[in-house]
Formats: C-alpha cells, structure tokens, sequence
C-alpha cells in the first residue's frame, strides 16, 4: 500500500503514537482531574503535558489556552459559532475554506443575519491584500484564513493578512489543518488570534483530536455545556479556561497519542519534514507534467506549497482514477470536492472533482516513482 | 492498586480495547468515507460495525441512527440543545441529573425562555408516577431522566416514565452513562426516544466516545456544521443519516476501542456483569454498615441499584477520605460533587460532598475486603 492521502490523515503514524494511546488504555484509563487519585492525576498530567507541548509549539505563553476537541471541525465552529456576533456583523473568508468553515458561517448567515464575502486569488493563487482590506469595514468582526488549501497546496500569508489586520477590530481565525506540524507557525508573529487545528494529519496523532488555542479572551461563548469536574455547584459553565470549553471526558488516549506524535515531529523538526515532502512533490510534478493529459490545477510550481497536489486526467472520472490506483495498484488518493466546494467553483471543477495526492513524512521517492507510473499506465489505457 | 471509580470511567479495561486502538492506529489511520481507498473502506467498516453493534444492543433497527461524539456529554447537548424547542416550552427532569443535562438545559432557560420543572424522588430514591404524570403539561416537549444516579446508584424506573409519556407528545431522553453495559436496555420496549451514553464506563470502552440514538427523526439541529465527506457541494449539513449530526472526522480509534469493550461486555453477559458487582457492592455495604461513623445516603439495599455506593465519614472531609485512600492505601475512589450539584442539594450533602466508591467487572471480592478495611482503619484513627 502506498499511501498518498495524507491531506485527509496522516499514515502511518510514529510508532510511539499507537503505544501511548495503548498505554494510556491499558495503564491509567481513569478521567483526569484535579486532586483525584493517582490514575487521575496520571491522566491530567498527560494531558497537561500536551498542552504544554502545543503551546509552545505555536508560541503561545499558556497551556490553558489550548482546548482538546474530537477534530479541528468541532474547534473551528467553537471558534466561529461561540463568537458574539450580532445582526449586521460582517465576516471575511476565503473561497478556499473548508465545509468546517463554511458551514458554520452559512448558519450565521441564515440564523443571525449576519453578512459574508468570500474573497478569491488570482489564478496563481495569490491573494491581492490591498484588495483584501479594503473589503474590511466596522462591521467587520471575523477573519478566517485556511493556511494552505487542501486542494491546490498553496500556502497563504497568514502573517500579511494578520499584519493587515492589526489596525482593525476584526479578529483573526486561522485554519492550520493542512500546515500544523509542516510549518512554523507563531500566533504572536503571525498575529493570529484563533487557530484550530487536526491532531491526525500533520501532528501525526489520532482521529479524534483537533485543537483550538485562543491567544486572548475573545468572549466565546461555548458550544458544549456540562461537568467541567470544578465549579460544579455552578449551574453554567464556569470561567476558568480551559474548562470553560472543554464540558465533559476528554478523550485521554487520543491526546497521549497526538503528544506522541507532536513530540516525533519535533524530533524530526519541522523544516525537515517540509523539505522531505516537498523533493517528493516536485518530483510528482516533474514526473507528471509532461503527460498531455493529467492536468493539474492551481500553479505548478512547488514555491509556497504544502505537499499537496490536485489534477484532473482527461476522459476519465476523478473518482475513476482513484478506484484503478486503489484496486490496481495499492496506491491510496483521495478524489472528489474535498470538502471545500466553493474552492472548486473557483477552479472550474465543481461538477468533476480532481483527484488529489498528498505527502507525508514517510513517503519515499520510491513510492512516488510507482504513483507516477502508475498515473502514466492509467493515461495510456484510457487514450487508447 | 484497587480501583473503585468506575462511575467515572471503568479500569481497568479489557486487553482487547487498547489493542483495537493500536491497531486502528497502526494498520488503518485512514479517513472513513464511503468508496475511498482501502484504507478509508477499513476504517468505515469498523465504524459501521460498531454501529451495528450498538444498535443491536439497545433495540434500534437501523445502524444510522447511532451517532458517535466525544463523550456523553456532546451527546447530551446534541439532544437537548438540539431539539427545536420554542419560548414557554416546558422541560421536565430529575434533580439527579448530571452537569451534561442541567447546564444545557439552564441554557435553554437563559436564552430561549424554556420552563425548567425538576422532580425529585421520596427518600428510598422513589419517584410518584402519578406526581410525576401530573406535571406534564401541554407545553411539557421534553423529559430527561438519568436511568441511574451517579451517587446513590439507584436506578430509575425508566420503562414506567416511558410509559406514562407515551400519551403525551413529550419526548424521552435518557442518559445512560451509569447504566449502558450494565442493564438491558430496551430503546423500543423503555418507549426511549433519545438515548445517551458514554463509551468508557460500563461499556469498556476507551475515553473520547460517546454515543446518541436517535429512535426516530426528531427534527434535532445539528450542533456541529462541516464536512460530512458526501453532498460536500451543499453549503448547510446534508439531510442524511449519521452524516448529519457528525460532522467532521470520526474518532476511529477510539470507535474500534469500543467495539472491542461491547464486545467484551456481550461475551461476558452483561446479566453477569450486574451480579458480580451486585455481590461485591453488598459484600461493601455490609462491611460499612456496622461502622456508625459512615454514613451512607440513600438507600441501603442493594435492590433497584447499579453498584455505586456514596457516604460521609464523620469527622473527616470526604476529600480528605480519598486522598488517604489513595495515598496509604493505593485505593481509588472519588469525592467530590460528581458534577450533580441538585442531587447533593436533594441530599443535604452540598456542603461537605461525598465519597463515592463504584465498582466493576473486574473488581474482585478480596479488593472489597481491603477497601473495607481500609475505611475502619481511617475511621478508627480519626475516632482516637
């Protein structure tokens, strides 16, 4: 099996992420809390530690600021649907969201009466931020930016659009799903107020983890009521963060495992990673840019990219090719919308979809020289 | 150590649950979707027969209706927060009830203007149907009522509540996070509507599960908006089943961990479950009930009981109880409020709180002895 759909989740994982998750099961399955006993103190210091270990991997000065949730959809609507916004509120986002963005917004959109504009780069993907503020008004009360898409690769510049920002009251909601633990991000630096994120893809932890961090109070109000294992004469949710937004169990294991993970991209460092996949994508690139009839979307170049790379091959489904390099050739893509439709109507592939590769840490030339063949055998059956 | 929190979470659990989530993690950390690779059809699978099995356990036809979150406590809010409820609807339920059910429902008092009436059983933990039935009203939409405490373990007649129900248009929620892998539940013969519960507690399964059925379409909102990996084009949830009420990726790990728990619990019995811990709870209330400086609260039976006993020592903080439990004695108990701040209320125990031991499958009847002597040990001393 050559796995390419590491957009989707990462696989495999460090073999430490499938032993700490068994350990936390096996050795101290008890709930955390404060002042329990030792299997719950056990259980609360590990989950201390992955905050820890978050927070200071996207520069933010306390662990209490980074919430646990079951994927980075949940956090992006805690982020989205727990902010104040009144009729009349004005959010900006990029066409090149994700339905975990999108959805959310429409909801607002229709429940609250509050206003949308879906901003779009240029056929390099490149934003025009000039263009980009002045669609900011005082109305304006929240910004969401997807770091790199999910579909094309290209990475925005978060750190521009947050400098942009500065001068107004708009908050700044970053979406890092595709390049938490494949670029460093600051949220000081790059002045981002909310960052959501998935444990299971770049992090290379588990499903079932995603991550808010809040750099200030923002006044969100949670989505999640319920034992919060403190406070709990209070018949709300108390003010102590982060308890605030994390109402009920937290799933142990599967923070012991994204600490795993997070502790092996660390130990493989960032950049590393990042240059790993990106030989591995330009020789993807390389290896299919001569082929007529594999088209691919978005710039072809691997400059501001995450590994991550969207094609359509003439005369055959998306979804074609991917089931031929699934049942032929144990090679795993993704085809289809990717969840981002809007991101489609702007490339023009909303009916077809495209089939997408995607990197890991793992992948080898190898493995990317079996996809390219595989992707050339495939055009010359259906050309024939 | 002896572990005696399992009304928190079950520990230890059985050897098949934690290698399950390796597995999971190991050989298919795939995204699960329909007609994707074969890592992703894997994955699907795996959550698919979990659902089935869940169904199967509770007496639901149809395997969609089973909707995998977090913890009980998102299951909770996806029904009460979820349900369409208008200005001067009315809300029955227990004062026995959990944080995860009195705070989203004080929501509802807050911001939608919901009426909120709590019932409160006699002192033997017995609810007056009759009491009970003339409460409800035309504007009665919902009842919820735990099928057990979390303190005094009583179970409640939840087939009799439903029962009464079935000539009013109210709808049924009952949280099962005491009582799900313990007792049969019947979602069709109980007249239960929505049933909630958790993953990791009777079940054996891993923390970072939990689980909503949903009898029949109640026209529930969703709490959570994004991809759903079908209809993807569609910028509000689509209308299908689970897909509407889980958006975002699925916890797969901790979803393989439970199958392997409910698995373990039908292989074991759960008729065999609840009179095993039956026999160590009594061999418990009788080792105590000769001490006059325990108090238990509540009945002292073990009849109509899921084996959770509570108790104030005298002279000593219930805190104070546990910690020396834990420390001298490597036993694990919990004390505290056990986020049901109106059944301490009921109870008269708000102040001091209570502690709490809960036993399990695995619990043994020489671990009760310690435990026992443990108490008569700690009460002696503080006695002197």
């Amino acid at each position: 099996m050559y796995y390419f759909d590491h957009a989707a989740s990462s696989f495999p994982k460090p073999h430490e992420v499938g032993e700490a998750m068994k350990e936390a099961v096996d050795l101290y399955a008890a709930n955390p809390g404060r002042g329990g006993h030792t299997l719950s103190q056990k259980a609360a210091a590990i989950v201390k530690e992955a905050r820890t270990e978050i927070a200071s991997l996207f520069k933010v000065p306390k662990n209490e600021h980074v919430w646990f949730y079951q994927n980075a959809t949940m956090a992006l609507n805690q982020a989205i649907l727990g902010y104040p916004f009144e009729e009349g509120d004005h959010i900006l986002v990029t066409v090149y969201e994700h339905n975990s963005v999108l959805r959310p917004i429409k909801m607002l959109e229709l429940e609250k009466g509050v206003r949308v504009t879906y901003v779009k780069p240029n056929e390099l993907d490149e934003f025009d931020l000039d263009d980009f503020e002045s669609q900011l008004t005082e109305q304006t009360k929240m910004v969401v930016v997807t770091h790199a898409s999910n579909i094309t690769g290209s990475i925005f510049p978060v750190a521009e659009f947050g400098l942009r920002l500065e001068k107004h009251q708009a908050i700044f909601v970053v979406d890092a799903s595709q390049t938490a633990g494949k670029l460093n991000i600051s949220m000081e630096h790059d002045h981002i107020d909310l960052l959501a994120f998935a444990g299971h893809k770049g992090l290379l932890g588990p499903q079932g983890t995603g991550v808010l961090i809040s750099k200030h109070d923002y006044q969100l109000a949670p989505l999640i009521h319920g034992g919060t294992g403190t406070s709990s004469e209070e018949d709300v949710q108390p003010l102590t963060w982060p308890e605030r937004y994390e109402a009920g169990t937290l799933n142990t294991p599967g923070i012991a495992g994204l600490l795993a993970g997070v502790k092996a991209v660390k130990l493989k460092g960032i950049d590393a990673i990042f240059e790993h996949e990106e030989a591995l994508m330009k020789q993807f690139i390389e290896g299919i840019s001569n082929v007529e009839d594999i088209q691919m979307v978005g710039q072809t170049s691997v400059e501001n990219r995450v590994s991550v790379v969207s094609f359509h091959v003439k005369h055959v489904p998306s979804h074609e090719v991917a089931m031929i390099l699934d049942s032929s050739y144990q090679i795993a893509v993704r085809a289809g919308l990717h969840c981002a439709p809007r991101a489609h109507q702007h490339l023009d592939t909303i009916q077809e979809g495209l089939v997408r590769v995607s990197f890991g840490p793992y992948n080898t030339e190898e493995e990317v020289k079996q996809l390219v063949n595989a992707l050339h055998e495939i055009v010359e059956a259906f050309s024939m």
